[in-house]
């Protein structure tokens, strides 16, 4: 059958939703997008995802592709973010619509991800921020955080980082790209990119450089808790609300087919 | 009487709020505030702040100051933000309390102010930021605009950029020391400093860029507006929601009364 394909670029505001996939209990987001599919396309295609959120996570670049016959592909590609939009709730806001690839695969292809996480560092929340930062009360010393995040990039076994989850087979090796901490009076945002991660990965490795920020573990502890391959070795996992979903990084041309977390 | 005074620094979300100013109908964040003091205070402090904002406009660093007689001044400065913020409801929290000199006032030695205005651009708005950015789907020329406010700082009489207000009297001249716009993907960011400000003076200004941006004007007739001291001149007022008081400037030493919007 001859078929269109479309990539979605997504953004969601987690609070109210179940993290991205169809639940058995609660609401996902995927569920919401493809609901405004169905208003649009008889054949109610399913949505295929770079990647999942967690329950509470959000997505500014969420992306996700879907295939239609070609006869239900009349709406022009750009059309489509507009016309999802109008059926979707506002914590919900596609972005951005174009046509894909006939072999484009929103999760085999991606080449990476970045992740944001905020985190407000003063014993008073900022009021602005309560949706989507984490709000820690206790001090932190950047130096130390900046000293121990050299030790995420590069290719690491992360074990010791990630929850355990039985939709997640084979290796836990994950190469990073960057692990960096930018502050803006008490706004402290990292941003972590790698080519895939692990379930729960970024949010264990905020939650560690934060309590390494405490003084709870020196900075170079990070080599260790890696070496451990050991939940239990490193720190807290850092709660959902901080953690953004920033945007899904493909190659041109895309790479062969490679499976992504 | 002997007394002492404190100097606040408040956060909020003004969404729920009809401004910062004690209100015949609604709710004012100051009333909020002025609640909090009661509990800890007997004597019920008034509020003095360094501005109002309408209805709807969000702060970060909102300064105030208030007196007690030094018999009820047995809380540690420092400790006077937490107290307050046991009080407040979770969308105002006071993000600093220091002891300030007997001759401060918020309002009267403030030497400045910045403004933020955030500004989404693109056709879907980004749900993290609703309720503190301004949603434009038209596109904007980030050079236009840049070239425009260049016009604002200096020494101007702002009459066509501020909205009538029957408690503001005196001249409408007022010094603006910057006016910039920064771009982060489809989110604006306008910072505006100055002296002081009319009523409404940042949402003309924003306003009228955008409109600028959009082609409306010519980033020349910034000038002309300036000149016709006629609000009609202007451009539009850019909705409350995206504008917020980032933070109030104070010189060292005080500087003599001097009265300020």
């Amino acid at each position: 059958m001859n078929t269109r394909k479309y990539k979605l670029t997504i953004a969601y505001d987690g609070t109210a939703y179940q993290g991205w996939q169809l639940q058995k209990v609660g609401l996902g987001v995927q569920e919401k997008v493809e609901g405004a599919l169905a208003r649009l396309y008889p054949s109610a295609p399913r949505l295929h995802s770079s990647s999942r959120t967690d329950t509470g996570v959000h997505a500014l670049g969420m992306v996700a592709h879907f295939e239609v016959p070609l006869a239900e592909a009349k709406l022009p590609a750009r059309r489509i973010a507009l016309a999802l939009n109008a059926w979707l709730p506002d914590d919900i806001r596609v972005q951005a619509s174009v046509k894909a690839a006939k072999d484009f695969h929103a999760r085999f292809h991606a080449s990476g991800k970045q992740y944001r996480y905020y985190v407000w560092n003063l014993h008073a929340m900022n009021p602005l921020l309560e949706k989507t930062a984490w709000h820690v009360t206790r001090k932190l010393d950047l130096k130390r955080m900046r000293a121990a995040a050299k030790a995420f990039p590069g290719e690491h076994d992360f074990q010791s980082f990630t929850a355990k989850t039985d939709y997640e087979p084979g290796t836990t090796t994950r190469r990073l790209t960057r692990c960096d901490i930018s502050k803006s009076g008490p706004l402290y945002t990292f941003t972590i990119e790698g080519e895939g991660f692990l379930y729960r990965m970024c949010r264990g490795i905020v939650g560690t450089l934060v309590q390494i920020g405490f003084g709870r573990f020196p900075p170079g502890e990070v080599k260790t808790m890696l070496a451990k391959k050991d939940r239990r070795t490193a720190g807290m996992s850092a709660p959902a609300h901080g953690l953004v979903l920033q945007k899904v990084f493909y190659k041109r041309p895309l790479p062969v087919r490679r499976l992504k977390s």
